[in-house]
């Protein structure tokens, strides 16, 4: 059983079943939303969110994302989550909270100082507006920063969850310091509408995550009742692969090379695809003999997640499948899709 | 042993020795200062705080008490800390903070909704202000209020401190809530003088507590050095006796009637005055025979702390000792000496 399955199987998330695609076919990135594309892996109580998006409109609705700064720059795959969210805001016109966790990386990573990811998140803010969130409708938090508006909520989250609790979902030990056994309740915190929001009555969440970040908010749907606002719904992505295939890009040590960086030139982005693991055949005839297995060719992948023409996509996909083109084919195109993204964040 | 020996001989505190006696005698409630009074129980590394005082000046040091609101109003108990406070700073000159924590009720306490003890919070803050401090050099903060101003120190605490120590130190369990197991930090955090005041190089603080808050800083001065600020120093207080004569006066239930309240009128106080616990002989003759025990008379203690002629004070309860008085001749001025305190305090 994959880990995918054992989380579906046991608590209750739902495979994604293309709920959103009618909502956001016309859109430039609508293709996110097709289950095909494997940009969204899964989901829960998704329909409830759209149900009370219908019902009651957008104003009654808010998307919740963020990120941990680790470092100054961002990297393609810590970008998914931000495209995919602006992509639902322009389709949905609802809210965006966007929450920066300069103290969870300072308390479980701990390789610079709270000074050092603060200003990592400050870094960050700079380089997500840039994506294209309407600035009317998005709110971006710092948690240092803006910690106030937080804290009341966080508190009151605090007083419910035990040790014992933080213990059997993140596996926090008696040895693990008291601020990482506390955190969780700070990232659960905004889906309290109340914490956001003046008029926030009947308001419904919806988490934009990698599928990893789930149990903080299998662990706060479990305690919303009692305190008094709707279960948030979660919409859980997948990684973006590094260069060299595994399963997702690395913001430190050597492997970093392997991400491709939102400050990457764009001489430094063909190169680094060049350098991409290959799912075609070793030669030109092997090639030619049995296709490429696009499953693992990481180029076909990032086409999958970014190519905006789809038919093209769909047409040079197949067309290396069967072996009628070559990685050497492949390549250029593909830099050329990661330059037109990165190309928003550069000065 | 008693619970102050195994503290003194275990962990390092120091019997009171007079040490602020000099700086203090001629101030207004300078008998605090005196050992005999009782009112201070013990310190730790006070000389220190004073050597750093005398060789820096009062610029490079604070005083810093605190008080959790489990109620709106406050009995003369809770005023102790603050009385000895502010009397410290008038002889001293030097800042003083001061930390309400609502966060802490709710979260050990939860009798009433975190708005609730904020609202306590709120009004403590205009009585304690009302106790004579300098406004220029005295700043009061609530927990949930001000949470921005200590948040990042509370961090770096929280990154040092493990839930084994918190539970060695302060009891606490794999079933207490992950509140309760990382509000102690913020308890600390004002002893780094670096989240209170811009020029905090080499600072020094003087904490000045109930006794039973020393875990709290004992904790802190293990990982100061660590953090980079001075240990701080510490001052302990006694408690001041219910009118039954029991420890401590009481905030809730029955037993808060036995508290005198900053909210009591002048006949309220004479009326609990009458009837607080007497050492004296329980008739006329038993008095006069053998005397009163003014070590269990609950008006003498008050009279111990609180009354400010020291000459007129060790006659009357000599005179009470040796049976040349009687009980209801030591009541009307312990009545008329509290009254003086808290009408200060009314509007």
């Amino acid at each position: 059983m994959t880990t995918l399955e054992w989380i579906m199987t046991d608590f209750g998330v739902t495979e994604y079943d293309n709920e959103l695609f009618e909502l956001t076919k016309d859109s430039p990135y609508g293709h996110f939303f097709n289950k095909e594309n494997r940009v969204i892996r899964s989901s829960r109580d998704l329909n409830k969110f759209l149900d009370h998006y219908r019902e009651h409109g957008a104003e009654s609705c808010y998307i919740y994302t963020g990120r941990g700064p680790s470092s100054a720059d961002m990297h393609l795959g810590h970008m998914v989550p931000f495209m995919v969210t602006r992509e639902l805001q322009r389709c949905l016109r609802v809210r965006v909270v966007i929450q920066l966790t300069d103290d969870e990386k300072f308390l479980f990573r701990g390789e610079f100082t709270l000074e050092q990811y603060t200003e990592f998140a400050q870094h960050n803010k700079r380089l997500i507006l840039k994506a294209g969130f309407d600035p009317e409708l998005t709110s971006i938090y710092i948690d240092t920063e803006d910690i106030a508006r937080f804290y009341p909520t966080m508190l009151k989250i605090q007083n419910r969850i035990t040790f014992s609790q933080v213990h059997a979902v993140f596996g926090l030990e008696s040895s693990d310091s008291i601020g990482k056994i506390a955190f969780p309740a700070l990232e659960m915190a905004p889906c309290d509408p109340r914490c956001l929001y003046s008029s926030s009555k009947n308001m419904r969440c919806l988490v934009v995550c990698a599928w990893d970040q789930d149990p903080f908010f299998r662990l706060i749907r479990d305690h919303a009742k009692a305190l008094k606002f709707n279960k948030p719904s979660l919409l859980h992505l997948n990684y973006l692969p590094a260069l060299d295939g595994q399963e997702k890009m690395s913001t430190t040590g050597s492997v970093s090379n392997f991400s491709i960086w939102l400050s990457d030139t764009p001489s430094q982005i063909r190169n680094k695809i060049k350098r991409a693991f290959s799912g075609g055949g070793a030669t030109q005839e092997l090639q030619q003999e049995h296709g490429a297995n696009i499953e693992i060719d990481v180029c076909c992948i990032y086409l999958r997640f970014f190519m905006r023409e789809r038919d093209a996509y769909r047409q040079l996909t197949e067309a290396y499948q069967w072996g009628l083109i070559e990685t050497k084919d492949i390549k250029p195109i593909t830099a050329s899709v990661i330059d037109e993204i990165i190309s928003h964040y550069r000065n």
